[in-house]
């Protein structure tokens, strides 16, 4: 049988049946340390075909530096084999981990929201206008028509919104035809979208939103010690940190905390994304948190339908919230009425029959509402600290990359 | 004040304040029959128009059939009039209880999985090349590329279980570019999708899809009793009926039963629509049951990576899933062996360069496994008993309807 086995090709599946017996010696060189397997029955179920395209040994070995261990980094499998092969780069015990950790993800938000009275609604995806001007959207042959891909369930959830439905959430596929390659962009993503009706102010939901948070982080480090402690062997990172209440600060005080370290910029200019990391460090150094929210952005970065501070015009009841320095999640009050609405789309210069579906569901009463869309994969990027998405995107989608 | 309210226009948005008092007399007309508001201050927080292009009156009102009362069903609105404006559709209480247990079904369907050990899992939606030859597909722009919006997660759910998986699912947008107007199709929908590897035989996986469903069916009953109540006030049927462990015939039974009603039909030949509603009839009528699997169908009329029946090639191990005689899922063992796959994929003449990733991603080992996809449109009506799947879809896609 010892003969047989050897032949067998690695990654092949196989069923053996034997005894499990207790060892007399610690066995150091498995994670099984006391018992050993006795097998009397061996079987090929697949074979795996000789020549792997990539070993699952090179795919699992832990990141170390060049100046520690040469050897260990020049036979790092690179991000493109790993995805040209994603059955078997799946198979390392930090890929298991990391997407085991994302189910995780999803599981605490709908538990966290369920638990809070939200209904789990269903959007559309193939959608007949590009909602926000037509900028960074895929087009759909839709029949003899053009039809569009959705790049936020938004308008969606507002309507559920205005359809008395009070709180609702979303899972979905988000898609963004933006031409970035970058470690954080992707064009399909998967969007945990939330839209709730409030009572006196757009706080109530932001609360909301900062409690979910913080129950998903200790969710995650609570029921997935194993599998973020098998990611950092491989990856190593600094753990994530957060502070319950999660730090708030108004988008002005951010802007002075930056000019304080020498950023140049005025009271209303977006942040940059080297700014945003910037931010990141100096705010963990200060208050020591990796996770914040930013609100009260200035009214002219933000789409035409984020309801201004009603107190200063210069500002808006709109907020961004941020892990390890980077946008995970961007939302806001909406504007809920229509006459409002149609004014700030003319002050936008929003074409007014692009956007009347839009402005057509607000006209038969609709509540005062907020909420925000996350991104997946980013916060399961930035929790567990790794350098780009595509480790946390089972079969991801770029510019260049459509397969498999 | 009265006069003020009575100047409100319908379907405002109000903020009330008051006492909650105790009647004398019951209050016939409210469900709340024995407590009245006596209010004291009475805000507009946003104002309706006051023509409104549907009364919810009109929309909740019960189905009634011409004779009964002719005047009622005057007044019903259309499907196309509701779906126009279906912000204020969704204010019946019938949608607000139809989209609650859809909804409950989902959390349902991961419940269960969850706690048999399924990860959920994320696939997808824009992909390189049509899965089953390109027909039925939506084409889409991708830079200076062609992609298609998946017909089906299947190849990737495979994928996942070739990855050490295990057992995974996903729930999310699957869309047919079929030109087809009818009760049951929508060109996206939400699919449930499952896929399990297995040890011994894929009834391991059709034992655990039929749990599936009667642990689902048995929680809807249970947990969403008021919505069914509320659905049927408005649209009457027969409750749902099905048996526990649920009904399974062979392929060949269900031909046998056609045949004896006067069906003229092959022992290998499909199922048509008229002949599936048939059959769920006369299985109702013997058997009491409105869910029921058919299993082992002709190997003919399955796609090429169906795993053929070893025992006799004219079968294959798949099967189909059906309510009230429509079905509701489709599924199969798959082909885990890539020369074999290779083999069927020759014989039903498909390209082969067409499918070699989907080829390629067997040849490095991977367990036997089956599953299958679900649509959570068609389950929600046909528990329910309704007529059309735009009812269960919150904002439905058909060839013709691509708004709101």
């Amino acid at each position: 049988m010892v003969k047989f086995t050897t032949g067998v090709t690695r990654e092949s599946i196989i069923d053996v049946q034997g005894y499990v017996r207790a060892t007399e010696r610690k066995i150091e060189s498995s994670t099984q340390t006391d018992v050993e397997l006795h097998i009397t029955d061996f079987f090929v179920v697949n074979k795996a075909e000789p020549r792997l395209p990539l070993q699952i040994d090179d795919a699992a070995r832990p990141v170390t530096t060049v100046d520690e261990d040469k050897e260990a980094l020049s036979i790092v499998v690179n991000q493109d084999t790993r995805l040209d092969n994603r059955v078997l780069d799946l198979r390392t015990p930090t890929n298991q981990a990391i997407f085991r950790l994302q189910a995780g993800i999803c599981k605490l938000f709908r538990e966290a929201l369920d638990e809070r009275g939200f209904v789990e609604i269903h959007t559309p995806k193939i959608i007949s206008a590009a909602s926000e001007g037509g900028a960074n959207v895929f087009e759909v042959s839709y029949f003899k028509q053009k039809a569009y891909l959705a790049q936020s369930p938004q308008f969606y959830k507002q309507m559920a919104i205005a359809a008395d439905f009070d709180k609702v959430y979303t899972i979905g596929a988000v898609f963004r035809a933006e031409d970035s390659n970058t470690h954080r962009h992707l064009t399909e993503f998967v969007g945990l979208d939330l839209e709730m009706a409030f009572k006196h102010h757009y706080h109530e939901v932001l609360d909301e939103i900062g409690a979910l948070f913080i129950g998903i982080f200790r969710g995650l480090q609570d029921l997935y010690k194993d599998e973020i402690a098998s990611i950092y062997c491989q990856f190593p990172a600094e753990p994530f940190e957060f502070c319950d209440p999660p730090l708030r600060l108004e988008y002005r005080e951010a802007v002075e905390i930056l000019r304080d370290a020498g950023e140049e910029m005025n009271d209303e200019d977006d942040l940059s994304t080297p700014q945003e990391k910037l931010l990141g460090r100096l705010i963990k150094s200060k208050y020591g948190t990796d996770f914040y929210i930013l609100d009260k952005f200035p009214l002219a970065v933000r789409p035409f339908y984020t309801m201004p501070d009603p107190s200063n015009q210069k500002w808006s009841n709109s907020y961004d919230i941020f892990m390890r320095g980077e946008e995970i999640m961007s939302g806001a009050q909406r504007i809920h009425d229509s006459p409002m609405l149609i004014e700030r789309a003319r002050h936008h210069s929003v074409d007014l029959e692009k956007v009347k579906g839009y402005i057509d569901a607000f006209r038969y009463g609709c509540p005062p509402h907020a909420g925000g869309g996350i991104g997946l994969e980013r916060v399961a990027m930035l929790f567990l600290g790794l350098d780009n998405i595509r480790k946390t995107s089972m079969f991801p989608r770029d510019p260049k990359r459509l397969t498999p």
